[in-house]
């Protein structure tokens, strides 16, 4: 069997196994639809640090130990991590994993990092690379807002297009030993640019580049979007998610029957005042550990497709007048048995 | 043959090729010893462009262009590009690769990009998961002071330790096509921290990392320092290279007869008023495709070990007192005849 498939895909003939996974989530998850299913939900989103940096740091730390525990390994098992997150020059990552002392392949795909990780990671076991590496992202309400918009400080007021950035942490254990989730193919994304230059609609800077990686998983694997139980994007929220439905419809696709979005599931909006949805690096990546992966374990989703989702913007690109151009990757993850 | 050896490296069986390669610096670069090896020389460093970020956006673009042009290939050929920067959420990488439309993993090592691209790259092609990926990385002295010290137009003093950021972006298309030099094994560096805080000193935050990835190397392959023509660090510098030389003593390894760095290389620290050498992560990324790799080509040089060397910051870790760890990662580059 060819592990190329198509323009953008692979297809592994020793699919590796999704050996552990763990997630923490900060108040407003714990509080969330979501929030009985998370390991660990913070009581305060400071983790103990004295800044947002710190604890979105600790948020990695903690992630990384659990599901490193969770899998009977210790860090010195572990030969590769792959990881990043949405702060400039990848802070939360550096100080979250440098106790780890595993060597790093630092990332960096905006609120897609975790599609990237995972198929990063399962490329490198399924190779023989290693027996078991570490896929993980994560981010912080706090310090993404200090990040890409104004200190929490200034109290500014957001758009109802405006997402909410997810304050957690996933961290996945793939390996060759067997367990009930398997990473069996994965379709990598370009950029793709539609000119959106509001960086308070990121739902629908991302759309596009989700319905181009969707579509193309589909042709590439000669699959409809019934051969998913559940095609899971990251973070699009309701306003992406209505466009999305449009732009696979145009390719030919309705994905509207199995289709979730992470960022609409982890919040209920109307309650808990955060508009469009949640987003970030992190929401996919705690709400497929918290949430779908435990579904694909117990054989109630045979075979998902999860895309987490990027913007690929920076304050200073924003600035300058440049668009928000979005990348999403996908990872086939099917139970095993 | 078992492709991983030792602790944190892989041998592969079936090394890829470095098919082709190019360079492209700014005015500054072109002065320097090394201004007669470069593809393309800027005359002027904002490359026709109204922004810093732009101007290097089109460093990426027309090195890109230049290696797929010199394999002989065109953009779709490319299966995955593997590419990064320093700029916050790695902007020049997106919108200087966004046209070519090949599927990207967006990566984060500081100055040790080149590195992690290169080794990620050559995983991939060494396990039949592309016929050619392209690998590549770029930095700009104005973009960089802006982000990490202060706008040029601010004309601050600059401590001698300081690196001067290269002008600049090398691009490598790897495959399984025959040419004259091969990638035969990588070292993946761990993050390395001393506890330096002087965010002017690179070279001595980084030189206990690209210590720590050599020894690693020399220990898992079982080498000599001369069983290596050359081992090229990235960017440590005059004061970093004697730290390096000091450390890697002390792990029982004198580099010091084939040592080398692209950033004592690359400018003539005297006259060019240049510090303690150059830096940044175009900096090994067009020492290497501009000098060393015709040298390692023509079998001048048979085996080198190559390892770009980052320093993992942000204005706001140092803000906020933390140190500056560093990051290293070796790449093995073999003459093929």
């Amino acid at each position: 069997m060819d592990v190329q498939m198509g323009k953008q895909s692979l297809q592994f003939a020793e699919a590796p196994y999704i050996v552990s996974s763990a997630n923490i989530v900060g108040t407003k998850e714990g509080e969330g639809p979501l929030g009985n299913c998370f390991d660990v939900v913070g009581e305060d989103d400071k983790f103990g640090q004295n800044t947002w940096e710190e604890a979105e740091s600790t948020l990695q730390k903690e992630a990384f130990t659990m599901a490193v525990g969770r899998a009977g390994l210790k860090p010195e098992d572990i030969r590769y991590l792959f990881s990043g997150d949405l702060l400039g020059q990848n802070i939360a990552t550096s100080f979250g994993l440098m106790d780890a002392q595993v060597p790093l392949f630092g990332l960096y795909g905006a609120c897609s990092t975790c599609g990237e990780a995972l198929s990063l990671g399962a490329m490198c076991v399924a190779a023989g690379y290693a027996e078991y590496v570490v896929s993980m992202t994560s981010s912080h309400f706090a310090s993404a807002e200090k990040q890409f918009r104004f200190p929490l400080e200034y109290a500014n007021q957001r758009p109802l297009s405006a997402t909410w950035t997810v304050t957690g942490s996933g961290a996945y254990v793939l390996g060759k030993k067997r367990s009930k989730a398997r990473i069996t193919g994965i379709t990598t994304g370009k950029i793709v640019d539609y000119g959106i230059k509001d960086s308070m609609n990121m739902g629908a800077a991302m759309a596009p580049a989700a319905a181009d990686t969707i579509c193309r998983n589909l042709m590439d694997f000669e699959r409809k979007p019934e051969d998913y139980d559940k095609i899971i994007t990251g973070d699009l929220g309701t306003v992406g998610q209505e466009i999305l439905f449009d732009l696979a419809r145009q390719k030919g696709y309705d994905i509207s029957a199995v289709h979730e979005d992470c960022g609409i599931l982890i919040y209920d909006g109307k309650k808990q005042g955060t508009g469009a949805g949640g987003s970030g690096c992190g929401c996919s990546a705690v709400t497929l550990s918290a949430h779908f992966l435990k579904q694909v374990e117990d054989a109630r989703l045979k075979r998902i497709l999860f895309v987490p989702t990027g913007a690929l913007l920076s304050t200073v690109s924003f600035n300058e007048g440049k668009p928000v151009p979005g990348i999403a990757h996908a990872v086939v993850i099917e139970h095993a048995s």
